[in-house]
């Protein structure tokens, strides 16, 4: 292993998993002699927040660029190309550690790339530490579970599988915490939309997806008052109808996600809404609709949009 | 896992690594569990015929596609669509496991994918023995041990790690064979072109690789003889020039590797000629060139041909 610089992170828009993993590889790879330094691609959500804060762990740093500062990368939580740093194609990649399906991605050379079709990113790591003998602290215990937490949805989502129920369950005693006590507060704090401006809240957690010929946005929010939000439907639309012109979006969907039932409430907007009725083969009403029982943007709402759309 | 059936096979012209990573997957995976048939894509090469004789086992059955008997496959040595069966975009690929770049490969959702940047895909299957505590037989340590043999050239290749050497050597033991011994014999056995027409000579290991907006093919072989190969000059271009009017090809380059001394004489024509000589660094003179210390396609050939025309 050469001793050059290599920065980690995860996806823009970053999410708990996101962020955390890209801590949490750091610790590990830093642990088995990797010079490498954790950075971050947008603003830290106040779910991850609260996590950060209750482990004391600092955020890492901010960046737009990485081919300024260094020749190579790894990724965590994502590989298309598009939902990465936006010179991603001018930097090796030595490493990638993800959960999503695998699309716009290429490398000229042999990586190492780990994909595992668990329901969350440090459900892997958490596998790496124990396959490299490397010892888990508590913070980073704490990291990891509340990853997983996020990712699942405190295990309601379709995404979880017995691997990550199983380190999930492992780490909160490494962690000190009680899984659902800790896991409701958690993702509570991700849910204090009413300070949030009708853009953050479209831009929060987004993720662009090429399907056939067309790009497809879908943003998902999670909140315990779905009516709090839809009562911003006008200047949400306003958004989401900006992004769609300035991006060329076929469609837009906003996921309004309530984390005690387990639906989402979509909001959509573009040339593609019929191809979303099609999808979920539910009737869009003044451009909303009840999703029941759809909770997971990757399992549930991408595999039906790309069938209709892509 | 389920227990419905899985086809698992290697790329198109197969080689030994990729005909033995498909027995030997089928042997781990049927051990754990998994209903799992391993298949081939094309012609078992005199190379590893001599293997698969040497250590008694079958080849695996030929197959010209694979959506008409199975809903899931798993592809071993290989990532990219286009080196895989002509079906594959209508099967559900579950896991791949690999040692090559990544590329011109997506999935809907999430799977198992674990490529290293080591010399053999039968090295991180040996790995994957011992990370399972399967016990590996006689016969499947020498498949794994050719296949290592094959792609590192018998340690030469820069392709090869210490990785791959320490599975060699501990495999050898498994499957009591003497490695330089084995080895030069099992490589001079693929070595036999005499009896090969032009056409096969050009397609026994065969690739093509997108580059750009297009598209290249680099087919290699093993001699101890290039002049043998060279006096076939005429029949053989003849043979590359129809390939590349029937696929539109940029370039052909047919690298003749000497496996004793480490270096390639190449014979390359169509309208990427001079980038061939750009890549290399060197004048091609009536369409050939010697590449001196180039033996690998994969880390020396298709990175200095994607530089040049990707």
């Amino acid at each position: 292993m050469s001793n050059e610089k290599v920065l980690v992170f995860g996806h823009k828009n970053p999410d708990t998993d996101t962020i955390c993993s890209a801590l949490v590889y750091a610790d590990l790879k830093s642990k088995l002699g990797m010079n490498v330094e954790p950075v971050r691609l947008g603003e830290i959500n106040e779910e991850t927040a609260f996590a950060l804060n209750f482990f004391q762990a600092e955020k890492p740093r901010l960046v737009e660029n990485v081919s300024n500062e260094v020749e190579q990368v790894a990724l965590v939580d994502h590989n298309e190309f598009q939902q990465s740093v936006s010179d991603i194609e001018s930097v090796k990649i030595i490493e990638v550690i993800d959960h999503h399906r695998i699309a716009n991605f290429q490398t000229k050379e042999p990586l190492n790339f780990r994909v595992e079709p668990v329901g969350c990113t440090t459900t892997i790591l958490h596998k790496m530490y124990r396959e490299n003998n490397v010892e888990i602290t508590k913070q980073m215990a704490g990291l990891m579970v509340s990853a997983i937490i996020s990712d699942s949805l405190l295990f309601k989502s379709p995404t979880c599988t017995d691997e990550d129920v199983e380190a999930a369950k492992s780490l909160a005693e490494i962690a000190e915490i009680n899984l659902d006590e800790y896991g409701l507060d958690m993702l509570k704090a991700g849910t204090k939309l009413e300070n949030r401006s009708a853009k953050q809240i479209i831009s929060i957690d987004s993720k662009e997806f090429p399907m056939g010929e067309k790009l497809v946005e879908v943003a998902q929010v999670n909140t315990v008052d779905v009516a709090e939000v839809l009562a911003r439907k006008e200047e949400i639309a306003e958004e989401i109808n900006a992004t769609i012109e300035s991006k060329n979006l076929e469609v837009f969907v906003l996921a309004i996600t309530d984390i005690l039932e387990g639906d989402s409430t979509i909001l959509t907007y573009g040339n593609g809404v019929a191809k979303v009725e099609e999808a979920f083969d539910v009737a869009v009403t003044e451009n909303t609709a009840l999703l029941k029982g759809v909770v997971s943007r990757k399992k549930q709402i991408i595999p039906a949009l790309t069938k209709a759309i892509g």
